[in-house]
């Protein structure tokens, strides 16, 4: 009853791998929310190793994607070999076939977009290419689905996770350049080369897709303003903390009055933007419009998972529209139940007025931890003998219902004015 | 040549006349960058005065929502009632006649949803609700279709301008919750009965739409633990602040081990967290899934522009589902032309090695007052004698052009050692 279609995927190396595995891992999820199943049906690459052939299950494997192309009868080609050549020719020859194309490759879409865009709007088949740029951000169907009805006057883009880390690393820890480097590839944030990062390039390659999709024109990477990271030094990034900022490596994107302005470069932004919050390995993008105001995404750049996601996200898209299927609301069959309030877990902030007597915070302490609740910490403002004077307590993650029931004790107490004042405490954020 | 598909929007309030305003006004840049025409066709409304009339071309007016979708041969029917009834019958009939529907309606969502996705994913006519939730934020699509192939852990949601922005005024400013709550209606940031956002059920209804989303099951809205931000007082943000937190009403749903805890509450979080900047009237979620790491989107939410904004994706993104059409990507055919570097205009961070001697910086900044550059400020570090010292400028708005040729002359006088070292500053971001 599902529709089943036959995907390939030329390029086996960090995004191939995950996409492969993403592929397999996920089917039966991807067909309940989908509605449409995604049959890996062929890999490519020139070195296919025993390790990843062990990964695959039966799939036909292929050392020149060119062949797979001829030979399979693919619905959908996912690119993930990189670079200009043969990349190109590839995808050429399959929008020719009909087949629907995903491809993370930016250099190539900077460099040569015009041909597929155009060979995608004539042709049958199309092409998607979300994870070219900004890792696990949808900025691509932002740009071109969610803002299609607005005007966009300009785009600022943290869109290179290296280099960020790199920058990051020499803001916080006043590292050298050189040493920042190190480290961000020891981590796996930079590659063997790391010219195309450091230098800009990488980030001009982004700019000028998100630009000409944002302004509707074609233009050249080369065209681009393209300034990279090496003459930053800990010595600047000092200079600018002092002067409220911090340096970032941004692409810049501006229109007015028929002329848009694209560049590339390390940046000064005030220490309270939004954007300058983003660090490490980070990738945002920052909107602004005049019906829209201003908007940001923020999310993980570059790397295997994230990257893959973008892609799985472009292949369930194109394999929608050519069934016509509809995504489903409800794909949950496990049995999934809403969580009954007492049994929620939380951390909490306390705030009580208590006669300030010896033995008050004692016997509070006492019910607190008789209902399995630590305290993190406690704050008693002011003195003043025999009148109310207020605790402020927080707690460690502790059960509503037990929580409550120790509140309701509180109150009771003899010694404790008003009811007690209770708010609940979330601490799971990253990168803070 | 192009395709035409008829539309009906009903509901002229806020939303529904910024609608209507933006259909009109962007026809032309939403044919060439979607490459299908949405033509206004119809209003309905019980009340449409001739100030509504004025801004209507020659569609037909009905008071009627249901006459209009009996009588009018609509493709795509705007539903922008609110409420439970009569929005649910409409979108019923609609769906029905096989007319795509798009709908900002978050409670009638949130408490009838099984309903209408069962419907649209049996029948002719299809559903969309970008708008329900965030505003311009595109949450929906995020996560039913950039995440589609995660498994999201955690969904963290500032979804209510209303309430965000009676906080922030309380928390920056120690205004009591009614002198916040007042000047957020003078701004129209709150409605004139402002319950359903301050209670939290807003947050709540939409809550409810993201968990069913993102984990896939049914939930019902009065099961969602809803507590609103009446019981905040200034003196409690002000411990909150001691304690290194924000407090927002948040959105919180989370899946572990087939339980889902969904709930609105007021929470304490990291003041350094990302979400704890997001202030004002704006909106913000944050996502958490194993593959994915941390994402978060954030702009403005509430408010008719943003979210017609929405509205008009949705209805791009149908009409080109049932056109079989690709958007373009080069749609502009104005002569927009990019930028020569030259002609930037940017203000400048510089940092100059000079000899410590009378006269250095005068001949400095004669040379940038020369070249129309203008200081804003000069910081010279340490004092030592006919030895080099650093001095670090900033300027105001200034040319590229002429700030290379300034450097050029910089660097050549006498007293300046190395070349100066110049960085470009960016200061226009909102909400810092």
């Amino acid at each position: 009853m599902v529709k089943k279609l036959k995907v390939g995927v030329a390029g086996l190396g960090t995004v191939g791998l995950q996409t492969v595995c993403q592929l397999l891992k996920n089917r039966e999820q991807i067909i309940q929310k989908a509605g449409v199943e995604l049959a890996l049906t062929a890999v490519a690459d020139p070195q296919i190793d025993s390790d990843r052939k062990a990964m695959l299950d039966n799939q036909s494997c292929y050392s020149d994607a060119a062949d797979m192309v001829e030979q399979e009868e693919l619905d959908l080609l996912v690119e993930l070999i990189g670079g200009v050549d043969p990349a190109g020719k590839i995808i050429h020859q399959a929008l020719n076939r009909g087949i629907d194309v995903v491809t993370a490759n930016k250099e190539l879409l900077a460099k040569q977009g015009s041909s597929f865009f155009e060979l995608s709007r004539k042709g049958e088949g199309r092409l998607r290419f979300e994870a070219a740029v900004g890792g696990s951000i949808p900025i691509i169907r932002t740009i071109r689905e969610a803002l299609v009805g607005v005007e966009l006057d300009s785009i600022y883009g943290i869109i290179n996770g290296t280099t960020n880390y790199i920058l990051s690393c020499m803001a916080d820890r006043g590292l050298e350049f050189d040493k920042a480097l190190q480290e961000a590839r020891h981590k796996g944030f930079a590659e063997a080369d790391p010219t195309a990062d450091v230098e800009g390039f990488d980030s001009a390659h982004k700019m000028t897709i998100l630009a000409e999709l944002a302004f509707g024109i074609n233009i050249s990477p080369d065209a681009v303003y393209t300034e990279g990271i090496k003459g930053i030094t800990p010595m600047i990034l000092e200079d600018a903390r002092q002067l409220g900022y911090s340096i970032k490596l941004l692409g810049i994107a501006k229109k007015f009055n028929h002329r848009v302005d694209v560049r590339v470069h390390p940046t000064l932004i005030p220490q309270k933007s939004a954007l300058a919050a983003v660090t490490g390995e980070y990738n945002a993008v920052y909107l602004k419009g005049s019906q829209l105001g201003s908007s940001m995404l923020y999310g993980k750049g570059a790397g295997g998972p994230s990257t893959a996601t973008a892609v799985i996200s472009d292949l369930v898209s194109l394999a929608a529209q050519k069934t016509n299927s509809t995504p489903a609301v409800y794909y949950s069959w496990e049995k999934t139940r809403l969580l009954p309030t007492e049994q929620l877990v939380s951390c909490y902030y306390l705030r009580l007025s208590a006669v300030d007597r010896p033995g008050v915070l004692a016997r509070v302490t006492e019910i607190l931890g008789r209902h399995h609740i630590s305290i993190e910490t406690v704050i008693q403002r002011g003195r003043s003998a025999d009148r109310l004077v207020p605790v402020v307590l927080t707690t460690h993650e502790a059960r509503e219902g037990a929580m409550q029931a120790a509140l309701e004790e509180i109150s009771q107490l003899e010694d404790i004015g008003q009811t007690p004042k209770f708010v609940r405490i979330e601490e799971g954020f990253e990168q803070e």
